[in-house]
């Protein structure tokens, strides 16, 4: 049995649990995953604990109905009120699944990853500040105890980016990777295409809750940037800090500019990339006006997709959802399941 | 130390052994993966086996000059003339890689395949009969003796499509999987595309080796049938039968109809589907006006792609080589490095 400990209840974990209360019985009979969410601990929506596993749809009417898990039913061995350390560090969850609210530094989403390698504990996570920002540290950590560091989740959601570049392809040599990584100015810079001007796109975008009301991890490419820092360690093996990826966003494109691309049989991309050239490493994110020819020229709307430029296989494309709570939450489960085939295992499978 | 047979030594096959040859010291090194080539059998070419491990440069030199494997320096404990059954069961060989010119039914490749999991050895191929019309009688077979039975290259050669939706996906339930499983025909309506008549597309194919002299396997659609059942029965898990699936190629589409669509905002495709409602099947290949908005749409020229329409993800699409020596013999390698994670863990990764 997987014992999970949830490390934020939010939307993601939220929705990763709510697959596994619709699923779970599947996943047993077909994988031989039992997996259990003994824990949840949320600064907003409070800690509870119980060993033998909780009961998920309990859960989750709690917190839809009082936005609380306080009022998950009395039981045998429940426990209240345990903040993330402790639920991290004290209960016998031997996974844990870190969704916290994070800031922009990874905090505390990292200390998170920290505790719980230090404690020989699986992490999987979805926020991009461990898996950019501590990558080297809790790479090392987990390798150290034998642990597993699940971040599938944090380049394109639950589309297998990762495992694509660093197991599918593994046997390659890749000297590339670009990609389309940010939805949100996807979205707006195929709204531009369809007529609209920047600031009604980026309007539409925020209507549609893809963009902040501050939009700048978007639009001025952070979150591509912390994406190809992601990629570069983890696919390519490569030490990368985000102050070596040279950023542009989008800010300065409008309409006309949109538009003369495709009439030119182009179309304007926030693309980030970086390549590799024997030691020497390049990155960055910016808008390029990707050929048609480019199998990411066409990727439009809120889609995301990432090439890989490998030497046996010439370039190899995947294309799917960059975003979405149910998307992220696949992403979890996705870990999860390497997880479980690797404790069979005793071996690293990615 | 993995030891490998090869079954058939055309261009797949020398390709494979010159990646080998190329990149061995990289994948003991990086991978723990040591694979040497024991031996190979080819009706044309001879065969010859060594069990410490063939020279793959030897090896290939006398190929290359000589058409024949016979020129193989002498050496201890080589042996010359067994023919393909005698090396998959005589030999010191683990893993069979099955690249044999083989004919429309499946055989010799299915009968190969057999002999090799009857000896307990793993099987790899990129041959569609073992994988199209043998796949319940040999993934039993492999499944009763422990061994892998390797079809990666089956279908978009390494592009690692079958992986992507065996176990990348895993945890999704997957309704329809749709592609272009034939480049040979996305080349021409390509060209089609650009101004030119069937019948020159077609030569224009034939010309650059894509297309046969009798290109029915082709432009029948005869080549995407037997690839959807793969998919079918091997990520989808349900029998299907080459005669289970309607079948149109595309003889029968013109210039004007397919630069009619391309005003429309469409492309003609010839799309292979198979859709799974219930406990119902459905499955097709034949020319489909793709919309711009799909990713399949704009997947131009020899390229191929795959489509999985899943659950928790929506689509997620995959787009690289569908054919090609070299490509090929990734796929085989990628079968390779899988049987050696398996082999570390005793327990099935796919």
């Amino acid at each position: 049995m997987r014992r999970i400990a949830l490390i934020g209840f939010g939307g993601v974990g939220q929705a990763f649990a709510a697959v596994l209360a619709e699923r779970g019985e599947d996943l047993r009979r077909e994988m031989g995953l039992d997996a259990r969410i003994v824990a949840v601990s949320d600064p907003f929506k409070g800690a509870v604990y119980q060993e033998g596993g909780l009961d998920l749809r309990a859960l989750s009417a709690c917190v839809r109905e009082k936005g609380s898990v306080d009022a998950y039913p009395e039981g045998p061995g429940v426990v209240r009120g345990l903040d993330s350390i402790a639920t991290i560090q004290e209960t016998a969850a031997d996974t844990i699944v870190e969704v916290s609210p994070t800031l922009p530094g990874g905090e505390p989403s990292i200390g998170y990853c920290r505790a719980a390698f230090a404690s020989g504990k699986h992490v999987i996570t979805s926020n991009k500040g461990p898996a950019a920002l501590g990558y080297a540290e809790l790479s090392a950590a987990a390798k150290a105890v034998g642990a597993y560091f699940g971040i599938e989740g944090t380049v394109m959601s639950g589309t297998p980016s990762l495992w694509l570049g660093k197991a599918a392809l593994a046997g390659n040599r890749i000297s590339e990777i670009r990609g389309i990584l940010n939805g949100t100015t996807n979205y707006m810079l195929t709204r531009m295409e369809e007529g609209l001007e920047y600031d009604d796109a980026l309007g539409e975008a925020q209507q549609l809750g893809y963009a902040e009301a501050e939009p700048s991890s978007d639009v001025d490419g952070h979150d591509a940037q912390f994406k190809i820092v992601i990629l570069a360690q983890h696919v390519l093996g490569v030490p990368l800090r985000l102050e070596q990826v040279q950023r542009t966003g989008i800010r300065d494109l409008t309409r006309k500019d949109v538009e003369a691309a495709v009439r030119a049989g182009s179309h304007w991309k926030l693309l980030a990339r970086v390549e590799v050239d024997g030691s020497e490493v390049r990155a960055s994110v910016g808008p390029v006006r990707v050929p048609s020819a480019d199998a990411l020229a066409s990727v439009r709307g809120a889609l995301n997709a990432i090439t890989y430029q490998c030497d046996l296989m010439g370039p190899v494309t995947l294309v799917g959802a960059g975003a979405g709570r149910q998307e992220t939450a696949f992403a979890l489960l996705a870990d999860l399941i390497r997880i479980e085939q690797r404790a069979a295992t005793g071996r690293s499978l990615a």
